[in-house]
C-alpha cells in the first residue's frame, strides 16, 4: 500500500465546513427562530445522506448483476451489501422515533415557511425506488399526474434515464431465469413436483373440512381459497395462465424466474442454492422494511398534520398509505410459501441440477 | 418493613418447575421432534407471559380512572403504567424478529400437527383489545361469526363479561368529558378559537391556490380536502353534525371528551395540562404500536404460509391486515393535529380554566 | 403567521447540494476506490449531523438552566429536550451496527490513507462532552496531554473558551442546590429521615448475618460495604466528611445539590415533585446511553482494528474502553438508590416544603 | 405428512394453565400486594424461557461440532442458528428497558421480602455460560467460592457434568484445529505470510514516526504497542512462545485453531470460507451481545440498588461490571484484525488448500 500523499484531518476529511454549514433555518425571517425548526432539518439531511449509501450499495449490486455469470465470489459481495442495507433500513426506521419528539404544535410554528417543499422531492428516495424497481405505471394516479410537476427539469430527466434502465428487480428477475437448471429438458422433475404438490392441497382441504371450530362460511371461503391457490400453481406451469396472472397484477416475475425462485426455496438447504437463497431472503427484508418504513412514516404524518395539506400540498398520510401496499416490489418471494412440499415429500434434488450449479450457476 | 417468613429461592420463586416444563412439542408423536417447534412454542409463550403483564396494568389504569376525581397522584401513576405500556410493545413488536428466524419450510415440518391451535385463540389478547377498546360491533365480519366458535363456554363468558364493562376508550372519554373547564358558561373562548380556527383554514386555502407546484386536479382535491376539514371542524360545537360523524364512525370521543381533548393538545404547554397531556400522547403510542405489531405480524404470517391458510383455518396475513387499520382505538387523539394553532394566534387560557383545574380536574 | 416570502423548494431547504458534495473518499488518488469507504465517511458524517443536533438541544437547556428561577412551564421544555437527547442517543448506538457491517478487511483496504485523523478530532464531540460535565482534569492522562495536540489553534481557543464556562453538571448542581425546601430550618425532617435510614441499615445488616447461603468471606465484605453505606450517609450531612468524599472523587455533587437530589427521589411521586424528577432521571439516561455508546464504540474498534493502532495513532480500544466508567457525569443520581426508604418508612413531606415550591421552586 | 391424532388447542398446546399460574408475588403475605412485583416476576420468568430456547440452540450446535467433518450442510444448520440466537440476545439486551421501568422506589417495596433469591441462582444462565465455554478456573474468585454455595446439590451435580462435557469453544478449537488446510507441508505460503506481515508491520511504525499529531510519549506508547504485536505474531507460528501467551491468559485458542482462523480471516472473501467465516463471526456476535448485556445488567442494578446489597448478598453491581470483561470466551476472533493484511499484500491462496477443502473440509 501506498504511503498516503498528504496527512489528512477529520475535519477536512468529512467535509464539516460544508456539512455543518448546510442548516439554514428559514423561521429566523419571519421571527424569533423555531426551535425544532433545525430538528427537522437534521433528520432529513440524515435520511438523505444514508439515501446516499443506499444508492451507493445499489449500483454496485446492480453493477454485479448485469455480468452474464456471477460467480459465488460475487454473490457474496452481493448478500453482503443487500444486507448492509437492511441494516441501515432498520435504522431509518428507528429515525422516525426522533421525529417523533416533535409535536404537531411544534411543526405549527415553522411549517408554513416550508411550502411548497416536500418529501416527494427527495430525488435520491425516487432513485431508490426506481432502482429497486417501484414501476411507474404501477404508481399510483397521484404519483403519475405530480411525478414531474414538483422537480425540475434536469433532476426529472435524471430519473427518467434511470427509469429507462433495467432496475434490481429486472436484473434478479433476469439472473434467476437464466439458472442453469432450468435448462435442462428433465420434466420428469416437475411432473413430480406437481404430483406432490396435489397431495399436499388434497391434504390441506381434507384439513379444512375436518376443522370442528370452523363455520359453514368459513368453510367455504377456506375452500374458495384452496381452489385459487391450485389455480395459481397450475398457473405456475402453464404459460398462458401465467401471463394472466401477470396481467392483472398477481404475479410480477417473470415465469421462468419464479420456477427457479420456487426452486430455491424447495431446496434451500443445499449448499449451491446457499447464496442465491440468501439472495432472496435479503430482497425480501429490504421490501419488508420499505413498507415498513412508509406504514409508520404515513403513521407520523397523520398525527403531525391530521387531516390537514402537508407542506407539500397533498393529505400526507392518505397518500402515504395508498402507497405503502401498492409499492411492493418483491413480494412474489413472499408468496412462494404457498408451494413449499415438507421435506419428506420433496423430490430428491436431480443430480443433473446438482453438477450444472457446481459447474456455474 | 417485616422480615420475610421464609428464604425465597430463586428457583421457586419463579415456579420454573412449571415455566420450564410447559413446553410439550407435539411433532415427536409424528417422527422426528421438529427443532423449531420449541421455538414457535417459547415465541407465543413469552408473547402471553407479556400479554399478562400488560393486562396487570391495564386493570390498575382501569381501575384508577374509575374514580371520580383523579388527582394529579393518580395521573402520574396512570401515565407510568401506561409508558411501561408502551415499552412492552416495543419489545413485542422487536421479538417478531425472532419468530422471523424461522423458515417458512422449517414452519411446514410440523405445522399440521397444530391444527386447529391458532393465536386468534388467544383469551389474553382478546382481553387485551376488549379492555382497550376494540369494540365488538366495529370487529370486522370474520371475527363477529368466528369470536366464540373457537373457545370454551368458560372463555366465552370471561370475555362476554369483560365486554359488558367500560374499558379504556370509555373510562377516557368519561375523564375528558367532566374536566372541570368545560363546565364553564364560558363560551366568549371558543368563539374566539372558532374565528382563529377560520382565518387559519383560509390561510391553508390561500397556500393551495398559490401553489404553483400542483396542477389543477390536485388544487381541486385539497379544496375539497380544506372544505371537509371546515365541515369536520364546525362539527366540532355542532351536536348534530357531531352525532352524525360518530353514526358514520368518523369520530369515536363523545363531543364533550373531543373538546377537552382538543383543549389539552392546544394548551399542552400549561403545566396544568402536562399530565393529562401525555395521558392522551400514551394512549396514541399503545394504538400506534398495536398496530405496527398487527402489520409487521401479517407480513410475517404473509412470508410464512403465502396464501395458505394458517392453522386456525383462515388466510392469516388478510385477516390480520384487514384488522390493522379497523381496530385503532384512539385514533381520535391523532387527528387533533387538523385543529391546532399556531401559538401567536391561540386565544389567552382562560383565567377561569387554570383556577378550576387548580382546585382539582 | 406570514405568509412565506418565496417558494421554499426541499433541496435547496435542505442545503443537498453542500450535503452530498461532502463525500470526498481519498482512496481514487492511490488505486481503484474502496468501496466501503463511503460507508466510513457517510457514517462519521451522520454522527456529526446528530451531535450538532445535540449540542442545538444542548444549549438550550443550558441557557433555561441560567435562569434564577425556573418555571414549571421552562422545567416542561428542559425534560421534553433531554428525552429528545435521549432518544437521539438511542439511534446512535444503534447506528454502531451500520458501521459493523464494515469487516475489518475492508477496513483495511483504505484506513492507512486516513492517517492521521480520528474521532479523537471531533470537536463536535468534546464539546458535547465539555457542555455536559465531562471536567478536563478528570480526563485521563492520554486526553490531557493529547487533547490540544490533535486540533488546530482555533477550535483549541473555542474548545478553552467552553470549558471556562458552566456546563450543565454545574448548572443542575445550583439548580438543586437552591431548592426553596433546603432553606428550611426545618431540621427536624433530616433527624426523622436519618433515623429512618439508621433502622434500615440495621435491618439490612440483620439480613446479610441471616443469610444462610453466604459464606463467612462473603459476610464480611457485605458488612464492609454496609460500614462503608454508613459512613457515606453520615457524609451526607457531615461537611468535613463530605468534602473528603468529593476530594477523592467519591461523589461529584455539592452538598446541598446531593440532599435536594435525594429528597426529590424520596418524594418523587409527589406532584411538585414530578417535573424535578424527570430531569434527573433523563440525566442519568443521557449518561447511561453515552457509557453503552462508549462501550459498544469500544468494541467495534477492537474487532476493526485488533490491537493495532488507530488512524489517529494510539490503540483505539484500549484507550475508549478506559475512558468509559471515568468518564461518567452524573453518576450521583445513580448511586441515590442507596440512600431510599420503603414508604411506610418515609417521613411525611414536611408541609412548609410543599407550599414553598408552590410559591415557586 | 400423517394427519395429527387429535385437535390441538392454542391454550392446551401452550400449557397456559402453567405458565399462567406460575405467577406468585410473595409481597400479599405482608401487607398489599407490591404492583411491581408481577413485573419483576415476569421479567425474570421471560428471560428464562429465551434461555431455555438458547440452551436448546446451543445443545443442537454442540451436536453437530462432534462429528469429525461437519459438511457444508450443518455448517448452513450451525449458521442458521447461532445466528438466531444473537436475534434473541438483542431481544434480551432490549427487554432491560422493561426492568428498567421500574424505580428503585418501587422495588424497594417488595425487594427485602425476596432474600435470599437471586439471578446468580439461575441455573439455565449458568448452563449457557458453561456450554459456551466459561472456564470455571477464569470465574473470578467471588463465583468460585460462591457458586455452589446458593444451589442445591441436584443443581450442582448437574452443573458439574456440564463441565465436564466439550464446552462450545473446545468443540469449535478442535473443529478449528482439525482443517485439512493446516495439513499442507506447505510452509512455503506461511513464509510468505510472515514477510507481508514484517512489511506491514514495519509500514505501520514508519507511520507512527512520521504522525506530527503525537507527542514523544505517545510515539514511544505506539512503538512500544507494535513491539508487542511484533512478538505476539511471531508467537503464531513458535510453540514455546504460543504456549507462554496461553499461560498468562492472553490468548485462548490452540496455536492450530489460531492459524486456521486466521486464515478463514485472511481468505474470508473464497467462497470455500464463506461459511466456516460466518461461524466465526457469528461466535463473535454472541461473545458482544452477552458482554454488552453484562454491562447494562450491571448499570441497571446499580440504578436500582445504589450500593447496597442485592437481594442475594453481594453488591451486584460490582460483581457484574468485574465479569463483564473477564467471562468473555470469543475475544480471539475479535483480536484477528491486528494479524490482516491488505488484499494487494495477501499471497494467493495455495491450490493445494483450495482442492482439499473442495474435498471435504
Amino acid at each position: 500500500m501506498k504511503k498516503n500523499k498528504d496527512p489528512v484531518y477529520y475535519g477536512d476529511y468529512l467535509g464539516l465546513d460544508k456539512l455543518l454549514s448546510a442548516q439554514q433555518p428559514v423561521s429566523p425571517q419571519y421571527g424569533p427562530e423555531a426551535h425544532d425548526e433545525t430538528l427537522f432539518i437534521i433528520v432529513h439531511q440524515a435520511y438523505e445522506l444514508w439515501f446516499k449509501q443506499m444508492i451507493h450499495e445499489l449500483r454496485s449490486v446492480l453493477g454485479i448483476f448485469r455480468e452474464e455469470h456471477v460467480a459465488d465470489e460475487r454473490l457474496m459481495t452481493i448478500v453482503h451489501r443487500l444486507k448492509r442495507m437492511v441494516t441501515i433500513q432498520e435504522l431509518l426506521n428507528q429515525q422516525i422515533n426522533v421525529m417523533e419528539t416533535m409535536t404537531a404544535q411544534d411543526f405549527l410554528e415553522f411549517r408554513d415557511y416550508l411550502v411548497p417543499a416536500s418529501g416527494f422531492q427527495s430525488i435520491q428516495f425516487k432513485e431508490i425506488e426506481i432502482s429497486l424497481g417501484v414501476k411507474r405505471d404501477k404508481r399510483i394516479a397521484f404519483d403519475q399526474a405530480s411525478f414531474y410537476n414538483r422537480i425540475n427539469a434536469s433532476d426529472r430527466a435524471y430519473l427518467g434515464s434511470l427509469e429507462a434502465q433495467p432496475d434490481l428487480f429486472e436484473r434478479v428477475d433476469a439472473w434467476l431465469a437464466r439458472m442453469p437448471f432450468l435448462q435442462q429438458d428433465d420434466f420428469t422433475f416437475w411432473e413430480h413436483y406437481k404430483n406432490a404438490i396435489d397431495q399436499q392441497l388434497q391434504h390441506d382441504e381434507d384439513i379444512v373440512r375436518a376443522n370442528s371450530l370452523l363455520s359453514d362460511e368459513e368453510i367455504a371461503a377456506e375452500l374458495e381459497e384452496l381452489a385459487s391457490t391450485r389455480e395459481n400453481f397450475s398457473a405456475l406451469f402453464d404459460s398462458e395462465k401465467y401471463q394472466a396472472m401477470q396481467d392483472d397484477g398477481r404475479v410480477r416475475l417473470s415465469q421462468r424466474a419464479m420456477q427457479a425462485a420456487l426452486f430455491i426455496h424447495l431446496y434451500s438447504e443445499e449448499p449451491v442454492f446457499n447464496l442465491p437463497y440468501q439472495v432472496l431472503n435479503a430482497l425480501s427484508d429490504i421490501d419488508k422494511n420499505l413498507t415498513i418504513w412508509r406504514y409508520r412514516h404515513a403513521m407520523m404524518v397523520q398525527r403531525m398534520l391530521g387531516s390537514k395539506i402537508g407542506t407539500g400540498g397533498s393529505s400526507g398520510h392518505e397518500y402515504l398509505k395508498r402507497t405503502t401496499e401498492k409499492n411492493r416490489i418483491f413480494a412474489d418471494f413472499m408468496n412462494l410459501a404457498t408451494y413449499l412440499l415438507p421435506k419428506a415429500s420433496l423430490p430428491p434434488l436431480p443430480a443433473s441440477v446438482r453438477a450444472s450449479l457446481r459447474r456455474g450457476g
